[in-house]
């Protein structure tokens, strides 16, 4: 039995991560479970798990860390109540010697004792805030994927793990420009103030209607492109490092936290 | 040939991390190098580190990593240019099995290929911006050290590392709660907002006049005692899991970065 987008629209975060885990729903969580912070996910075996986290912290605009599962233990138990994180993600990408090899909606079969997950902080976060300051957000009122693109900045290395910032484009009127420096700012698990703004070839972007990933989106007159790390960024580091096996989520289709998108830290306490 | 604080207090940071490592200056480092951010060290053998920065994530409020080595390598390259985690370091206490067996202030006789040392936020950041803004801190203007209690809040646990919250105690108008817990909650790679404010015995403290570490401190009337995480958690947290070997910095003589206390992230790039 399938559920929905508009059927688990106004439902809270359990009821939404229980329809994903039954495989009910296995689509993108944009505008659910409002107000709970979603995650990037990334699983790694436990000899690249510490590189990995080195990664991460060494570029934490584009890869904050909002958790980590114990080696072999698939319970995010930090993130929230009863989060299995082999069956509570709509859709997976299976990457194999840095290429993706297949996609499935449990990863049960691939779970191994030797593996880490780790969850990282999302733009839907800074998105909701920026909403709620009432900028408008052409991706979203247009039911797109906001656009992505490789840059020309090079984030720091941390043993295999490698190569360049991918960045999201948002475009906003220039008049808001500090506004928006300074919402986004106030959440550093989600990818934190912009890095570029203005010219998009001084970071090594030549055509801005034509995003690696993700939809083309207009800048306006009275607007101004402006440029945040993105979680697309690990996924990136991962192909180039060809790892013999990493699991990743699939782009849009998120963990779904216990969390409050404002919380302070993304840390529930053991119960 | 050794050089006084006096003679320190208005050099620049790599001046004072030069002082450090020719062992000509083996002090406490509160007050000096204005606008850079100090941290707390802890190293580990590298079957450990990975849990230890599990811990760390889990624990964001008393253990925010600000910087992490390469294993075997000594170079915190994301925190500055030339620092020498062996050398530039005041003093350093040696932990084995759990027990403080010995100080030195170089370990370079003690560096080994699988070590990896980890930087953590200290408070020195948020005191700065709390003195900027006007607080009146007392064992600032007394020239002691904060005082600092266990507590009965347990921290989440990773691998061997485990056991309860230390807390350091700031007295604070009672008509400035609300803005000192806004200030500090602006720099959550500090210790963030308190943890507890009030009545001390809520948190398991049963005598504020008799702290575990530091100088007591008094709470006069108008004033509330204010409670943050404190980085001397994870050093209690080291003590308890036993390790063979653990190599921390001294106290208050911590490590000083060339980054900006006021840096959005703790990260150096390459150069």
């Amino acid at each position: 039995m399938t559920v929905s987008f508009e059927a688990l629209r106004d439902a809270d975060q359990q009821t939404v991560r229980r329809a994903i885990r039954s495989e009910a729903y296995q689509a993108h969580t944009a505008g659910l479970a409002t107000g709970y912070l979603q995650a990037n996910l990334v699983i790694v075996e436990d000899v690249h798990a510490l590189d990995f986290m080195r990664y991460c912290q060494r570029n934490p605009k584009p890869c904050p860390v909002v958790g980590v599962s114990d080696t072999g233990n698939p319970m995010m138990t930090t993130l929230g109540q009863d989060i299995d994180i082999r069956s509570d993600v709509p859709s997976y990408n299976i990457y194999r010697h840095g290429q993706l090899t297949d996609s499935c909606s449990d990863i049960t079969h691939l779970w191994q004792d030797n593996m880490v997950a780790f969850a990282l902080g999302c733009s839907f976060t800074f998105e909701h805030a920026i909403l709620r300051a009432g900028f408008p957000l052409w991706h979203v009122e247009n039911n797109r994927t906001v656009p992505m693109f490789k840059t020309t900045i090079d984030t720091v290395e941390a043993g295999p793990f490698s190569g360049p910032m991918v960045v999201s484009m948002r475009a906003i009127a220039a008049d808001r420009l500090d506004e928006i420096k300074t919402i986004s700012a106030q959440f550093p698990l989600a990818h934190g103030a912009p890095v570029h703004w203005g010219d998009p070839a001084v970071i090594g972007i030549h055509d801005i209607t034509a995003p690696d990933w993700g939809d083309p989106t207009p800048v306006r007159d009275g607007e101004v492109a402006v440029f945040w790390a993105c979680g697309v960024t690990p996924q990136a580091a991962i192909m180039r490092a060809g790892l013999p096996l990493c699991i990743t989520h699939k782009p849009g289709q998120m963990l779904i936290t216990d969390i409050s998108d404002t919380a302070e830290t993304p840390i529930k306490a053991a119960e």
